[in-house]
Order: structure tokens, then C-alpha cells, then sequence
């Protein structure tokens, strides 16, 4: 499966449930990972996540794509991707 | 097709970023707007934002998607969408 993957999460957190996405997804902008993820993988992401966030004041939104190719993607303006992970 | 856009903008611009983007698309999250739309109006979004960002130093990355269908979406914490335009 493929995922987007969009937070909006306090300060307070963000860096925490940060480390733990790049584990799992690739950071594509501020606010947004991306990736393909293994079923295991989604729930693993999904209970972490529940953990590191506050339910009453974070949001995280996971859009699930059966495979990439289900979208097209256009970027305008600077591509922020941080491909450190594929060197 | 349905789109779901994501921007990370510079302060200075995001007002009217935001507010030129409410005409076509609900606002889902910090930094998240998603819709359907028309192929005209995906050209016309496509060409007002490059006017109004700075394309050296904001962003925007547009997923576009045959239907809602081809995903699913789950939420995590609050559900932050402004529903006010339903109203």
C-alpha cells in the first residue's frame, strides 16, 4: 500500500513523531510524508502514532493508496524532499 | 478528479494563498486542502499559485486522483476540516 501521510501536530511533539515517520515514509514537505508501507507497517504507524500525538489536540490524516501509480503528482515551486535516505 | 493539495508557503503569503484556495477546495488541515474539481479549475489553481507563491522559495505538491474512491482515508486525533462552507 501506498500512503500519504499529513500532520499537524503542537510543537511539543512534532519533533518525537517526526523521527518516527522518517523510520517508515520518506519527509516530503513540511507537514507531509509519503511511502509505501507494508499492511504491518500501517498499523504499526497507526498505534505509534496514537501514542505520540494528544487525540484532543493533534491531527494526523493518512490518505492510502493502493499503489503509487493510483496518483499523479505535481509540485510547484521549490521540491523539498529530503532524498538523504536513498544515499 | 479529486486533489489533494498540500503547501508549505512562507508567512508573508499564505493568507492569500489560503484564501484563493477556499474558492475551489475545502480546507482540511494545516497546510491541507482536498476537492474535487474540474480540469479547467485544476489549470486555473495551478497557474494562480505560481503567481502567487515565491516558486524559489515556497512549495506546493498537488496528488492528483481519478476519484475519492481511488483512496481511503483515515483520521488520527482531531478533525480539524472546516465544514463551514457545507453551512
Amino acid at each position: 500500500m501506498y500512503v500519504i501521510l499529513v500532520y499537524d501536530v503542537s510543537v511539543k511533539r512534532v519533533n518525537k513523531v517526526c523521527q518516527f515517520l522518517r523510520q517508515y515514509l520518506n519527509w516530503i514537505q513540511n507537514s507531509v510524508f509519503e511511502g509505501e508501507i507494508t499492511k504491518s507497517e500501517y498499523f504499526i504507524i497507526k498505534e505509534t502514532l496514537k501514542k505520540l500525538i494528544n487525540e484532543e489536540e493533534d491531527s494526523v490524516i493518512i490518505y492510502i493508496l493502493r499503489s503509487e501509480n493510483a496518483m499523479k503528482k505535481i509540485c510547484i515551486g521549490v521540491e523539498k524532499t529530503d532524498m538523504s535516505h536513498i544515499i
